[in-house]
């Protein structure tokens, strides 16, 4: 049988893809696109710029007394869109020639910059879902470090905290916006709204850091940020309403306390019930990986319903820890744990500070000038209305109100979706904005390094510095 | 200052965004784009399925004395392409609406169906990549289990092996195909050339799997394999180039091959020469993930360069394994590695099954019903073709030949590359390309559980099973 037909039946446009594939040969799945493989030369080369960033200024941090995670935050500055430019985002505006990494991929590789722009995009969505997983994995991990137990008996002084933590900020800081300053009464709500933000991500990195993470003050600020981030969703969906039609949605706000409440009762609840079985089917697996896969199965499931319930997924992740830590695997799971957090966690830091715009510290900008003084406001009451939380933890004495006061002024991330929920909103002007970026970014380079600070003031804490894997 | 006219400059549009992000909240960077939440979403519950496939698969697998790297492979064809349709990617020709994960997301997330082609688009992508981030770090896994003296002793029969299990099959397979069923020439060679191949992916995890890798048998097979990877770049390359211009170009070729040689021993050489300053360097480090990182930035810039200089990056990420086996870090880097790979590598193998279409085996299609007698044909040359090459291993008195010859027999990810690279050059008409795709699949499969028979066959080999982590 010949197919003599069938084989002239071959186009022009076929023979150039198959030209473009086999310069660029790869032997793993999805090597069907040309571009596959430079995708992945990408996201190689932008993540060796992450660890570089990552460990050069974690050491040079570490080194002058400083928390590890501000070096990776500063790191991610130095290699992001405010300095060196290797690693920015098309959300930024950025296109494919602004990224170093693009550029020398480019040279490397002889690539066309239609190619350059694909590649660009597949990258950072890789990259961003990366950090993504790396934010998951973190809280996953600081789940498995806590004791539920404890939690639960810290539970109304974070509640009070975490309350005290978004009302103080939020009122302030939109009353002063508009009596002090003029400003509208729609985008001084959402100033304030940016205030009420706590990054759970830094908060809980520099307290595991520390060791400080199982301390009564650790977990009434990790209690306190977890609700913090629940509360800051909440607060998100009332204002970004309110821009949209003035008026509050009720039915939406009920529905996000409700699920939330519900999601993480819930699965603290159904997580207790099944913890027996899931150790029984983890010592009847007998291949490699049994007890990291389960597990991982498990907090992404919670994970994925945190997110598509409009909570996080990050919440979903946490939930898994805290479940987890209750059950004799605990130690091992820790143990697997660490290395992937080792490798995902920078990825999450390091591009936090590449998303942050530090020119906006540009003196000769007048935008800028005219927002200083917003954001000298904005930062004052940043600080001292996290700060006052500190006051209201009750029962507790001898308790360091200082560190719990801090430990919630980072707004880091949060902070940033804000001012970008803001920015998109139409409602922010340019100094306005400009001024909430520049107390984000204060509260969130200043807190790690005040937070060792007064954690190390206290006696008990001397001796206890960071300790290497 | 008041700013009444800026803040009266929004846009519908504007409005709509910021609606559509304030009801997907997330606390992670890329959260400027409404999809990115959606994206982690669709990522989390892919990596939920693969997992579960993948454990599903290994445990029965192992149940039943087959390897569990064939269960993955099996879960994956479940979840994939061929059954459930959980797995699908675009390359494929499949949409969003194609994939049940998608379709699930939908469901629950509640997002419109061009929202979803785009969430299907990046989760493919990161997939993917993930995939071939898992290969890389099997690669790197093995690599550091290696002995690169060992390698290096065994390297004359590894080469005869590689050269003869390239050149067998290829050239019994094309004139074959001319003279036996009158396939044109250049569709011959195509499908020639698709007999070449042998997966290290799969091959490698065997060896693993069965503790074999550091036999004189395992060292034959993997150096080897790593020989054929760069053998079959440089056929695909000539076949491609054939199949564009009917000629074959010598200046590609020599540039392959020299640039194979340079970069294999370039890396060993400086990787030797920088070893000593890479555990000083370590030494000094005081942050938490100070060896698997540094490690990492090494192998990723060896995959890089593999990559860029249009040869593999498994190929970099084998020989940074190679190099770092022989610091003293080797057996700590090898404990924290092991949890990535735990993570990682199961994307792979599920993904290679998800992407397999065994439509291809369906009798009642005409195409495969006239695809079968060239099956049969390509099969045996595949097995035939391989096993001699066990044959040619001299000065090794005791060896296990047919062991060698069996560990070359699957084509795996690396033969379905040349079947897309011949797809697209529109010169395979369906009936070969559905016999090509039937010979993979036979020899992917078959190939680990007679692995698996022939190495227990052997007395010193009783009692040596899979090892749980």
């Amino acid at each position: 049988m010949t197919h003599s037909i069938a084989w002239a039946n071959h186009s022009l446009p076929d023979f150039f893809s198959s030209f473009l594939i086999a310069t660029v040969p790869d032997a793993a799945p999805g090597a069907e696109s040309a571009s596959s493989s430079l995708v992945l030369a990408a996201v190689l080369l932008t993540l060796i710029v992450i660890y570089a960033a990552s460990k050069i200024g974690a050491e040079i941090c570490t080194r002058i007394n400083l928390p590890a995670v501000l070096g990776e935050l500063v790191g991610g500055v130095v290699v992001g869109i405010s300095a060196l430019h290797l690693i920015v985002f098309p959300e930024g505006g950025f296109e494919a020639a602004d990224s170093l990494v693009i550029s020398f991929l480019q040279l490397t590789a002889n690539i066309s910059s239609t190619t350059a722009t694909a590649v660009f995009q597949s990258e950072s969505e890789v990259i961003s879902v990366l950090a993504e997983l790396g934010v998951v994995i973190l809280l996953f991990e600081v789940g498995l470090e806590s004791d539920l137990k404890e939690l639960l008996k810290v539970g109304p002084q974070a509640t009070v905290v975490a309350v005290v933590g978004v009302a103080a900020p939020f009122i302030a800081g939109t009353l002063g916006l508009v009596a002090l300053f003029g400003v509208p009464l729609i985008p001084a709500i959402f100033a304030g709204a940016a205030l009420t933000a706590t990054s759970i991500g830094i908060t809980s990195r520099v307290l595991t850091e520390l060791g400080k993470l199982n301390t009564t003050e650790g977990q009434i600020i990790l209690g306190a940020a977890v609700l913090d981030d629940v509360l800051g969703i909440i607060v998100l969906a009332v204002v970004a309403g309110l821009a949209k039609t003035g008026e509050i949605e009720i039915g939406n706000v009920v529905y996000l306390i409700v699920s939330a409440a519900v999601f993480l009762i819930g699965a603290i609840l159904v997580g207790r019930l099944l913890n027996p079985y899931f150790v029984v089917l983890i010592n009847k697996m007998k291949t490699r990986g049994e007890l990291l896969l389960t597990s991982l199965v498990f907090a992404f499931i919670l994970s994925y319903i945190g997110g598509a319930i409009r909570l996080e997924a990050i919440l979903g992740s946490f939930a898994a820890g805290l479940v987890l830590a209750e059950t004799e695997k605990q130690e091992d799971l820790q143990k697997q744990l660490s290395p992937i957090a080792d490798m995902l966690v920078p990825i999450f830091f390091v591009t936090v500070g590449a998303k942050t715009d530090l020119g906006v510290l540009n003196p000769t900008n007048p935008v800028n000038q005219e927002g200083l003084i917003l954001a000298i406001f904005l930062i004052i009451i940043a600080i001292i209305g996290k700060l006052i939380t500190g006051l209201t933890v009750f029962g507790k004495p001898g308790i360091n109100r200082l560190a719990v006061g801090i430990g919630m002024i980072p707004r880091g991330e949060v902070g940033l979706v804000f001012v970008s929920v803001g920015a998109a909103s139409g409602t922010l002007n340019k100094a306005t904005e400009a001024a909430i970026i520049m107390m984000v970014i204060v509260t969130t380079f200043v807190a790690p390094p005040l937070l060792r600070l007064v954690f190390q003031d206290k006696p008990q804490a001397i001796g206890e510095v960071e300790t290497k894997s």
